[in-house]
């Protein structure tokens, strides 16, 4: 098996955007695709969640095929709710990895926004299991989130100013990067005062509806960043089978997976991107990928250990929060703020990062992805 | 690369069930992994194609993996209109031929009964591309294979009655299939005079709005009726930019790249199952996978030569036209009846079928899959 690298990268702005899914995604994949150098293409992955549902149209793959020119290739869509673009990563690195391809391009996308609050959270909530009873009980997500902040603060001692402080990071971080939602910067104060969402997460605790598309290309070879390992893992998407309300075992499981095949453990990572859907849900990601102890995560953030000068930088991209969440798009853009950090020119640039992971969860810890990659030559 | 085979398959009857995505599925997938001896599974894939829009669900991948309690094992969806099936057919098998997986669990299912006729049509023209001015011109897929069927006739001197011989034949072989959703005797007669739908396509010409799930499991070795070779490929979903509108180079594609693959050629195949979305769609298939030459399809129907007795049986399933439709079930469903040709116990068998292909058709031509599969031992 030889190794794979991402050759290309190419990202629209994230937010409310008066544009096609279509329009976005060729734009990004473009990009990408001039940036690698315009190789010949063997196969086109899409990650996307609801765009039947969200923009009335499905067959991204064939269209995206068709409308770039890449002629008779393989193309297809996948999905794993807010894990789809890492999911689409994934297959596409696996495949490369086993020689059935040479070059692929990878996009993900979603369009969100224009229309109206029910039809948008009714297609959110095709990522929990709408046959069963919890289904029908009227559960959102961020309720679901919700539910989890309560519970761990009460079981570890945290409180609320510790997820606003989760928010505040990555918004910070966001103000540097050129296609975030939200550049504007904020207060601890305003996200703490802002307007509840579901107690105890306020507006800047739940990632924003956006617009977006991202795309990179992989190629066989140590032409670009490489791509050291993938793990994946399922877990239940219902909160009453859950062990445990404080574990996302996907989480965990897609990590360990990572660094075994890749030989590396958390200490080794130099910068994350990981899935900040809810401030709070990061707080329990970096504990589950092993950068902090179980319980200990709220402590990190307190002390500033998630950030520059910290023990590991997380979600310099500004996050799901900050950034925005395209859903499809999601997980391509987290790979893609990977990848600038080990070429060296992000925002937010982390000094000498020589090792990313990136992680990707979909709804509830119903699927995780996390990547491991490698500056070239490093 | 290892050999890969199919060890199990399970299928639920195929028509208007009143039951859910889920349910159907976990019927299937069950009977399947009865059948393959309840091995360990890796992975899940599954092919669908709008459950978002049709059923309310989405993640399936993950909704199966818990239901079946096949612990935290990578799972998704792939979508490729109603090549879905095919195209998660093709991933597991392309995972497992490189050894990323062992053994894979592949399900297809697709709940389309049981709402309004618009909510039906909208989400089956999802697999346009609705972001087009042929999107916007109202043109359906009965439209679309209409106009083949016209200029078909016109060029090459074929009659509806062809058209009606295709379906007769398909609908005779459904008569002994237990799982088919039309099983009553018809006659050429009460085909050529039906409710017509599109000019000149009338009801029977017609793939039906069906439920249905089914699922295989495929696993290294030799230990079942061996995957020898997969093709894929994509052309454009518009109508407008056909070269030929006789032509479906993604159907013609997908065979060449399989026949390649297995070194076989259209003469070494025994019995066929293809995408008989409309009885046009079989003859021009029959054509592109090299059975018969350009044009000349019906005038092979005529003769029989798609039966029992002829050159090469076709869709002795009944075919989509009279065994139904679900459209993420279909690629699935192609492939189970393969196998049970292969493993000579299938409904309509043919004698000493040694070597079997199922081509499965997304969109007007959007995605292509072809599967070539051979006999234990042969």
């Amino acid at each position: 098996m030889s190794a794979v690298s991402v050759i290309g990268r190419g990202i629209t702005s994230f937010g409310k955007k008066d544009e096609s899914i279509k329009s976005m995604l060729i734009k990004a994949c473009r990009e990408a695709l001039i940036e690698a150098g315009r190789p010949k293409v063997d196969a086109v992955f899409v990650g996307n969640f609801a765009s039947g549902a969200l923009a009335n149209q499905e067959i991204l793959g064939s269209v995206l095929a068709n409308e770039l020119g890449l002629g008779r290739i393989p193309a297809l869509k996948v999905e794993g709710a807010c894990a789809s673009g890492g999911l689409a990563f994934r297959q596409a690195y696996q495949l490369v990895k086993a020689g059935e391809y040479k070059t692929v391009l990878v996009a993900g996308a979603e369009k969100m926004t224009g229309m109206d609050t029910e039809t948008v959270t009714k297609a959110i909530n095709l990522a929990m299991d709408n046959d069963s009873n919890e289904g029908a009980s009227g559960l959102t997500f961020p309720g679901f989130f919700g539910v989890l902040a309560n519970r761990y603060m009460y079981e570890y001692g945290a409180e609320k100013k510790h997820l606003a402080m989760v928010a505040l990071k990555n918004r910070q971080y966001a103000i540097s990067n050129p296609i975030a939602q939200f550049r504007k910067e904020t207060s601890l104060y305003e996200i703490m005062n802002a307007r509840p969402i579901t107690d105890p997460l306020g507006l800047f605790d739940c990632s924003p509806i956006s617009d977006g598309a991202a795309a990179v290309v992989i190629q066989q070879g140590e032409n670009g960043v490489e791509i050291l390992s993938s793990g994946q893992a399922s877990g239940t998407p219902l909160m009453q089978e859950a062990e445990d309300l404080l574990h996302i075992p996907a989480t965990y499981e897609s990590a360990k997976r990572a660094y075994e095949a890749a030989g590396l453990e958390p200490k080794d990572i130099d910068v994350v991107e990981l899935h900040d859907c809810f401030s709070m849900t990061e707080i329990i990601a970096i504990e589950e990928l092993g950068f902090f102890e179980k319980g200990k995560g709220w402590e990190a953030i307190e002390q500033g250990l998630t950030k520059h000068g910290g023990i590991i930088p997380v979600n310099t991209s500004g996050g799901l929060l900050s950034k925005g969440h395209p859903i499809g798009a999601t997980g391509i853009a987290q790979i893609i703020q990977i990848v600038d950090q080990l070429n060296g020119h992000a925002c937010n640039q982390v000094g000498n990062a020589r090792i990313g992971l990136a992680q990707n969860l979909g709804g509830t810890g119903a699927y995780s992805t996390v990547h491991i990659l490698r500056r070239k030559g490093a």
